[in-house]
């Protein structure tokens, strides 16, 4: 794909499932140009020998980790490390003056003591105050100019658009939120664990890190409480589902005003994301579905109510590595760069 | 297996997967033993050539439904027809002294006008008060002498499974309770439907019914009402999940008592199951998972709170079509003929 | 996307597996623009309403097949009907200069005696011989010019660029070939049958159309047949995967060298292979995986041999529903209008 | 289940998927009972604790591999652990007067060359010409007498039901055979690696050790070869399929008698397994599914050939972890005692 514009990108972290997600994705984006890929495995042989279906792709050797050599041979970096890996590296990566979009937690909270509470020591802290949070439907002004963003948790942002637009509009109670959340297993990454072994996932679904213990449980009340511009606090379940992608966000909340119907609370996100090319509102009676955006970056949400109990249920479904992970890091990019939004993210989901 | 008791049994609907499970689980009962086959298509066919997976059963062939026929060869009944062709049927069973545990939902309510609300008008509401409600562990000792029994619907089962010890105990809230459930695929039958299709189902999770529009809801409000004493309202959002079997309920309560811990709850919830063979009560760190139960007859609960919010998260998983139905029936004909309870249902779960 | 060229697209069929994903492909496609969508049922309805998958696109109503309208909006046809029902339509399009495209078996045979000894007598014999078969591998030069191209079948496609190198070099015995072939569930389409059910293919597999019973049989023995300029005789055996998307087939021939090695082999089909950008020869000692090509129109295809029996092992994988049908049609119609060979299929398959 | 006959068995190796199915299958037993869990890992914890689905059995703690406390406790011993890991153990279970029943493949050939050349140098090769090759169908009579029972592998189970009546009647040529066997993920065992995780094995089919790499392709041509009563000589290929459990071995070979018909066929092995209560025999025209035969230890087997190129197709499915493993150990045991066959083994598939 030829383009006036080609940006020379790196992608860091490429074995695992966001490393690798970010490769397709680029791989049809017009304006950026992969030209290193880089991991702390695997270094030296081809990607298309370690993932076969990247053959196709032409692209090279996998290089060590170096950010002298990252600053040679591209502006723009996608680090898809683990947390606290990411973290060194980002803040290396910054006194080359490269522009860098990191799919990690370490720059998402601007508050170290939250993020050491939940994630340990931070290696690089007196990064995180020039980090922006990197949710373009709700920041996008701001990541115009961001030269570190911080990428959204895949359950954070399912759960934010979700309920932003409720707590935007001081529809919804701030308290005894429950956020009941469904994640396909590509989520757990990549790592051969005993979780993601393909015969006890398979045919069965179950809950976990329950008790608010999941670490994206901060993540989701931070924002949520900088939108309603006051505390939120949510009962946060994540659950595995024997599916690779996707993750569907279920909320409820106690609406303030017991007359809204779901047609005036599907007019009102309609409204909130009438700006957001990546996400389509479906109507109230219609329920998403992540098989809707598999293999897609955009969102679908969609709102309704209860009538007999009032309580308001909120769903938002995203494929946590496209929306949830690569595609949105893509989307930010795209913005920080004058692109459209959607710029090589308008490609659709595999139904079947 | 040869028993000094053995009683002849006829599965009406046998063609349909609570039918199939039926059959599946009596082949290794000690005091039941088939004698009958019926449904309403497949007469006369063999049920080895209509499922092979049944060929190792020996039965014979399927023969038209007959209530006198049924009469001649059984004496006790497991009906697993859809609601409404129920009714009727069953009526008939009776007047020739038959034993019925029936599955649909056709006597699962004595109040006529809730039924009919959800269901149509009833085809023979006389019955209605004759019928008991067939959760073993709510209401066993009238299940001793019942001769009709509505087993329960799944979801029910699940939900009140997890929901009913705290409530029993007057812990939680009565309003305000989510029940956010999740159910492999063939909790919607056997039919050929649109969304039953692998290719619709495999790789997505959605919700369905949402707003209270699922038939489940009055049958879980009407037995929560029951065991708590007072009216229960709940907010009841199924899903379905790319898995072929299971259920698992996650419902979320506010408790009554700030101070109640995992600890004291999971004490609780093992005490109300104490005598209940089928239900095991897992430590409050331990989330249930579909798998553990799979071709089973048990049910696993726990139920543990979140410090933060205070939101108390009990959860229970089941079969489907074990605890779910089949399993059930037989449980409740255990009871009804003074055998152990979980006679020829100490099946284990096939893991992986 | 914009470009110098955009040619007026139809997809008739748009219900279907086919035509949902021609839908998908074409929405990427820089030269193609979809500007009418027909089917035979759902008429009326906007196609984001029926698929909500496709919401993004933007596309109309679904319209009825109107061979009139469909020449006023289109100068090409993707016609994704089942056999039978395409043939009467393609000759009244092809009336009018349309340049059609077509999924369907009816096209696929130059002897229509053949065709109606499996399929039934044709509609529409006369334009046999102005049809052109559609395996750009094989018949690049003749597609360049050709307005009625017969996409072949899924089977075919894997079976034949698994074995067409070997024949075409003469490298195994015409005769004896096994064919093992194994497909997701998409290949049977999206009619909800019963063998379609995700209760009764998950979890199992299966071989169906034993006996040479399937009608992709005289499809592949025709075109290796022209390959190898001998008649050649296969014993082809699909299977019913737990899957989706996909086609793997395995074969099994004895070589008439059998001093043959797997290098000299890989060699030579990377060779035949030289100028195919849609095909990708993997190592002898990598097996390819459906998974590798999902989503994507690529083909990935490997030999080896079994030092001890001689048995040469030639495998293909495809996803059935892009190089197995609608990515073929594209890359058909790529020729036919100059565009390069694998313009808009260039998307990489979604791992995981 | 109470029983005049109790033997008490020893279940070693119980973290494996082997292990666990012994348990599960032992379970409903009414003559052995399990009285000792014994594995190398997780030793000291409670079975429950490590694997919930096995809560309802009351069974204690993991306790270490000692032989001496194996002979104190039990009378018989099912071994479930790796080859090579297996092969001193059982040299010393035996002086203890055991009888052993051993899963690993340290005992199913006599020839000791053969074993090193594929499974490395044997740890207790004295033992190899005591041991009986625990093919119930084909050794029913040496197995009666069998203190050290070598428990076939699974593909070599599926493959050798399938073939051999055809080779017991000489009906088949003895080379040019093709096996093209499929398996569930389970098979390649409980350890977390690459291979098994969900995401890169769901959605996906591929072929692997092709070229007569696989270590079960002697175990094959071994038992073969004895019933052919000549050198038998195949061509295996195991693929691996998004399923947790089941095989389907799909046989190709070329017959003696060209006129042999589908139902002469099938009459020959419907009269070779007259006697075997665990093989069910399908008419030629219906095809085996792996899920007819789930979770269950039956087999399932037919025959059919292609009219046009002769070639006979024989099939046969079985749940690689039962009558694979865990059930045809026990099948063995059965026989040993004297008790039936079948004993303990009635259970049916789960379908769905």
């Amino acid at each position: 794909m030829t383009s006036a514009t080609s940006i020379p990108a790196a992608v860091i972290g490429v074995t695992g499932y966001g490393g690798l997600e970010l490769i397709r994705l680029l791989h049809n984006h017009p304006n950026f140009e992969v030209t290193m890929l880089c991991a702390r495995s695997e270094v030296g042989r081809s990607i298309a020998e370690v993932v076969p279906s990247l053959k196709h792709t032409r692209l090279g050797n996998i290089e060590a980790i170096d950010p002298a050599m990252v600053a040679k041979k591209a502006q723009v970096v996608f680090c898809a490390l683990p947390h606290q890996a990411s973290a060194l590296l980002v803040d290396e990566l910054l006194k080359y003056k490269l522009r860098v979009f990191d799919l990690s937690a370490d720059f998402r909270f601007e508050d170290q003591a939250v993020y050491e509470q939940w994630y340990g020591p931070h290696p690089a802290a007196h990064r995180l105050q020039q980090s922006t949070y990197g949710l373009v439907e709700i920041n996008r002004q701001k990541l115009k100019n961001a030269d570190l963003v911080a990428v959204p948790g895949c359950f954070p942002t399912a759960a934010i658009l979700a309920l932003a637009p409720l707590l935007d509009a001081k529809l919804i109670e701030t308290n005894g939120i429950v956020i009941d959340a469904k994640s396909g297993v590509s989520g757990a990454g990549r790592g051969a664990k005993e979780n993601t072994r393909f015969c006890e996932t398979s045919e069965g679904i179950r809950a976990y890190s329950v008790g608010g213990k999941h670490r994206h449980t901060p993540e989701i009340e931070n924002i949520l409480t900088k939108v309603a511009n006051t505390q939120v606090q949510v009962t946060f379940v994540p659950h595995l589902v024997p599916m690779a992608r996707g993750i569907l966000a279920t909320a409820y909340a106690r609406p303030k005003d017991k007359n809204a119907s779901p047609e005036t609370l599907t007019k009102l996100i309609t409204e909130f994301y009438s700006d957001s090319p990546m996400v389509e509102v479906l109507p109230s009676a219609v329920n998403p579905d992540t098989l809707w955006v598999r293999g897609s970056s955009y969102a679908q949400v969609s709102v309704t109510l209860d009538p007999r109990t009032k309580c308001i249920i909120a769903q938002a479904v995203i494929d946590n590595l496209d929306k949830g992970a690569a595609g949105q890091a893509i989307q930010c990019a795209n913005l920080r760069y004058g692109f459209a939004e959607d710029c090589g993210l308008r490609q659709l989901a595999t139904l079947p």
